[in-house]
């Protein structure tokens, strides 16, 4: 499967003009390793040279690392004195020729730490974003992963099932997330969640990101719980929405708007057509109801190793869905002062369309 | 309080001639602004300018955020579509003139992301690393801070505490640290751990950087556990390491050496010597005993808002050690194939000298 998957890499960087890959500890390291880091203040870079083995640099400290990997690495050491980081990056520039080299990074992890590290052991190198390389690779699920994912879809339901009976007026949103926390690991998740958990209640609910606060829950609130969970590294993530007893007739109907898109992205959502349709699909619905202003944020993003990665759904991303992509599906109306919607799935692409994983009712429930 | 901290930013900044400094989303800005984020594929950084208030380039969907400032900020917003994130990063660089400036970055959080969207917004800036001003900026804690690890310490001591009944031969590193996990939020950790506990057993402790395995403990084994609590922001990080029933004399033996490394290291720890004497002190206890070459790490690290952070405690660092600050020392010795022993605490350094805030028994435990 690794073999497979790094030359799946290989072919890649080829076919897009790349001599190295620099990649910082995470997903993209652990797919094609195995390999997981406590990341620190320390620098840890994989060097993926085109057409050969790649070089590892990290703390002397984590050498037994090498051994683990799941495919053939080399080691170059460093001491705990920062001193001695930069004789470390000069020594893999050498072995593998870095000066005047194309060399991919990832964005959202290569972080300025080890950039500058490279920079400076390999003069006239080009740095390029190597992000859509790593998309590509990593997009389409196979069937492990799905099985993965679907395990974590099961934990993360399960743990919100059992977290409900506690949901009440006077409860504070940390204290609902505590203890959705500890269900999750009940449960079986990886101790490694994708995310702490939204819960967001009352005019809270308004912030589609929103950070659990002291606030208690009173009747006539709206709850957003969006929350993941992490199974062998493949996470789920999902919102539901609730009501606290009864609400106000505007809640409720944005509650049935929401639901109609949620439903209308899933039912757009196939292989073949650009990514963009399904967000296009669900804006639709919140528009015409009167709420698009409401509607804040795109319809979701891929899903898999990450919470958040490739494919994201927003209406310009021309995209085209192939079968074994995974996303969310989480349109939402967020009302300032009075309350939001969202409602999330964690859909994978088939030959019959789009499938979710996840299945827990999605009405507003009272509680 | 956050007022202070600006200001304190600001003649830092301007002692050492930066005219611009680069945070992302973190313990930093949370530091300044109160402000924390879930970092996510979108970018988001803090432009500080030398001698005025900061600009927060953020996504439009958190723009609320802003509000929750303690302290002003402008916004400039872009939208889902990633082309649209130079644009916004143009419009700051136009506000605060950032072509031809010296620009900080903290070198482990500022992504790629966001720095090439700002080195392409501001031709012919200098970028320099800004760690030992920001270091400088949060080395030293006032007593709220302390406030907050004493109570973070004493979470992790106490859910360490509810966890010990549970530890018997048979039990898996990971079910320990699954329970270790709820036990930590049960007892009021934040959710955002500083990092997921090591649990290690056998010769799995023999590795200072362990995940958690399915491997059983067994008698005979050594059991390191190294755990985090986080309250309000700040952190704990702790090791204890336990016998599992009647252990090897040698094992015996390096527990005894390690201990009393732990004790020499807070004995010698005192405000106005340079913190590498505090390694040096560690290290001669280990050596003398004939393990030197299996103390493969530092003694310790700093602790406040991050599990890792300034100062680090090895022998060739001469920076002279404050009061107020915070750090760990945690001597090990790890032997390849038997097992390792590493006793960790958190202290502060006083006008007396150093004063730990956790207070675990650091004896041999045996369960």
């Amino acid at each position: 499967m690794y073999k497979k998957r790094y030359e799946k890499l290989q072919s890649l960087m080829q076919e897009h003009g790349y001599d190295i890959l620099a990649l910082n500890p995470g997903p993209s390291l652990f797919y094609l390793t195995g390999l997981s880091f406590h990341l620190s203040e320390r620098p840890v870079v994989l060097l993926v040279p085109a057409g050969s083995s790649p070089t590892l640099i990290l703390p002397k400290l984590e050498k037994e690392k090498l051994s683990q990997s799941q495919i053939p690495l080399q080691g170059v050491f460093f001491e705990d004195n920062p001193e001695t980081w930069q004789n470390a990056f000069n020594q893999a520039s050498e072995l593998l020729q870095l000066s005047h080299k194309r060399i991919g990074y990832e964005a959202v992890r290569l972080r300025a730490l080890e950039f500058f590290l490279l920079m400076k052991s390999a003069p006239n190198a080009d740095f390029l974003n190597a992000e859509s390389i790593i998309a590509t690779l990593r997009m389409k699920k196979d069937a492990e992963e799905l099985n993965r994912m679907q395990k974590a879809v099961e934990i993360a339901q399960n743990a919100l099932l059992a977290t409900l009976p506690m949901i009440k007026p006077g409860k504070s949103e940390k204290e609902i997330a505590s203890e959705l926390t500890a269900q999750l690991l009940r449960h079986g998740s990886d101790p490694e969640f994708p995310f702490y958990p939204i819960v967001s209640g009352g005019p809270n609910s308004a912030n589609p990101h929103a950070t659990p606060t002291e606030r208690t829950l009173r009747t006539g609130d709206l709850l957003v719980i969006d929350w993941g969970a992490s199974f062998e590294g493949y996470v789920a993530d999902l919102t539901r929405t609730f009501a606290i007893g009864k609400i106000d007739s505007e809640l409720q109907k944005i509650a049935e708007v929401v639901l109609r898109a949620n439903e209308e992205g899933k039912r757009v959502a196939h292989s073949q057509i650009p990514i963009g349709e399904v967000d296009k699909a669900t804006r639709k619905i919140i528009t015409d109801a009167g709420y698009g202003e409401f509607f804040t944020h795109r319809t979701g993003h891929g899903l898999g190793l990450e919470g958040h990665e490739p494919p994201y759904i927003f209406s310009e991303n021309n995209l085209l869905i192939e079968e074994g992509m995974t996303f969310t599906i989480e349109p939402g109306i967020y009302l300032p002062g009075k309350g939001g919607v969202r409602i999330e799935d964690d859909v994978v692409i088939t030959q019959e369309g789009c499938y979710s994983l996840s299945n827990l009712s999605r009405e507003l429930v009272m509680l």
